[in-house]
């Protein structure tokens, strides 16, 4: 392999057989991959989930991660949230033309990390070389498959009044870490949240439709979320503003970088709207694991102003908390 | 919609929901896609093929087709050559900051319009936005589901001396044609052959698995997919020069633009290596389609040089025929 990437990298020639038998088989290897056709054949249930995302995030290494983590952790935790188990991944390459091989290596090392950690195989991919300027050194794009657990349906028809919402822990990590890495306007390296929500997902499975939607909080933050989960519908999520975790440095990271941890991306968090019965008992299980510590109920849903999500001050007043409307951080996945 | 796309079409927030509700929902809607969750839910047989493809062609649009049109067909016909019947496809856009809204509404429509020519739905996707210098105009990511059809197992371990090789119809034209519209040394305009192979990969289901393996001969070109075949295998594919169907103008446009068609990508034809008693009759079905009218048997499987691909002359020399190992031309797909 030449020390940077070619387009000749991408011609679907002998260097793009070089580069796949160098650097992405070695690292992803497994018997479907293996074969190198046209697609990958597989056997599934017949319920399954299909996802799919591109990331472009700038810087693509970044505090806590990289694009290839990101690139497995995003689709995984897509097709957790539809209450799927993510078997399958697809992976493909937009590479800018001059991207150096050791950085292309340590990302596709990143890819068969996570793969593994989170127990799908990479069985199918493309890499395209784009020419210097335009692209931004590298861009994934993966796909998944997952497969139904049973007798789970998420979906917002499943909400109803007096139903209560969970955040799994401290909102806003990955948006702040990626514009302070971007702007570096605070010296102290701040962490990415980019996780697997794998464990944490199979707490919310077992306790079966009680979960009536699970949702990663990602682009546009848990106040998005929130918004997408009530829009077209009669209810009011109240959130309440001293329940919703945020992590002392994230806290203080937005004062002073003038952000709000509720519009900030998470890469390593969900929403859920559960019956009220189990809210509790599921926090609970929730903080036992790592990366949900500081799960905790942030609010409820109620009827007082259809399709709206409200926020409650400390004291005591109330506003609405809207979608994101403007451009807050750009590429930040 | 404004009139060029801005990065805060891609944040996630009020103007992605536009987008998506004022461009993608109008032309790609179906119950799957609109649901608008982390992924589809949906039901498919026990045996699927799952590929994936980013698309990068410069220029976006091109004679013949546009880059909408081009990841459908991508995606579909890779499928279609794993033996299944596409299903399901995701659709991931990376869209540079100030893209033409209107080329945008273009695009999309022809993803809408090559679907429903090819019976698939479009079910989950995805939009990111990049700043300016950062991409170029547009990128998509297609991947797929199809569901295998019964008692096909396409590979290359199937391929047996005596077999015969299939191509479709004429080759080169997709490549010639970009070349051509990129750099204008010719002024007719030439069309790429872009299109779904559904109902000639139909015609090759029908003979089971006397049909070795498929393989649409995209970047590279059908020497590079000959090799392939061939490739860590006893076997020698030896093709016959004056079998190998070229379009008269691709053959004149060639030789003016120093291209060899053989290596020249193609977006609407196949390889097929085929068991020798049902070739010539899967060629005469094949030249029943408008899209195959000038399929022909172009060679068969000998031994002769193990692992390579050999082209006899008119005069009766042969040659070796190689994998494409130069930067013919970039950003072809």
């Amino acid at each position: 392999m030449d020390e940077f990437i070619s387009l000749s990298y991408g011609s679907g020639g002998k260097k793009t057989s070089r580069l796949i038998d160098e650097i992405l088989l070695p690292a992803l290897s497994n018997s479907s991959l293996s074969q190198l056709g046209d697609g990958a054949l597989l056997k599934v249930s017949e319920d399954i989930a299909f996802s799919t995302d591109s990331y472009v995030i700038d810087p693509y290494i970044f505090p806590g991660g990289n694009i290839g983590k990101l690139s497995v952790c995003g689709t995984v935790n897509d097709l957790l949230m539809c209450g799927s188990i993510p078997k399958y991944l697809s992976l493909s390459l937009i590479i800018e033309e001059g991207f150096p091989t050791e950085k292309l290596k340590e990302v596709i090392d990143s890819v068969s990390i996570m793969a593994k950690a989170s127990g799908v195989q990479i069985v199918t991919g493309d890499t395209k070389v784009v020419d210097r300027g335009h692209g931004h050194g590298i861009f994934i794009n993966t796909a998944g498959i997952g497969e139904r657990v049973k007798g789970i349906s998420y979906g917002k028809e499943n909400i109803r009044t007096g139903d209560m919402v969970i955040l799994s822990g401290s909102c806003g990590n990955h948006g702040v870490s990626i514009l302070n890495a971007r702007e570096k306007l605070i010296e102290t390296e701040i962490l990415s949240d980019c996780a697997v929500l794998m464990e944490a997902a199979e707490v919310m499975f077992h306790y079966g439709n009680k979960v009536r939607i699970l949702r990663d909080p990602t682009r546009g933050g848990v106040a998005t979320t929130l918004n997408e989960f009530t829009e077209n519908t009669p209810y009011t999520i109240e959130i309440q503003e001293d329940k919703v975790p945020v992590d002392g440095e994230i806290r203080t990271a937005c004062e002073l970088l003038g952000l709000d941890p509720l519009y900030s991306a998470n890469e390593g968090k969900f929403l859920a709207i559960v019956d009220p019965g189990i809210a509790f008992e599921a926090v609970e299980a929730l903080r036992k694991l790592g990366i949900c510590k500081n799960a905790s109920v942030i609010g409820e849903v109620t009827e007082l102003m259809p399709s709206k999500v409200l926020i409650k001050g400390v004291l005591g007043g109330r506003r609405i908390l809207d979608k994101l409307s403007y451009d807050m951080l750009p590429r930040i996945c």
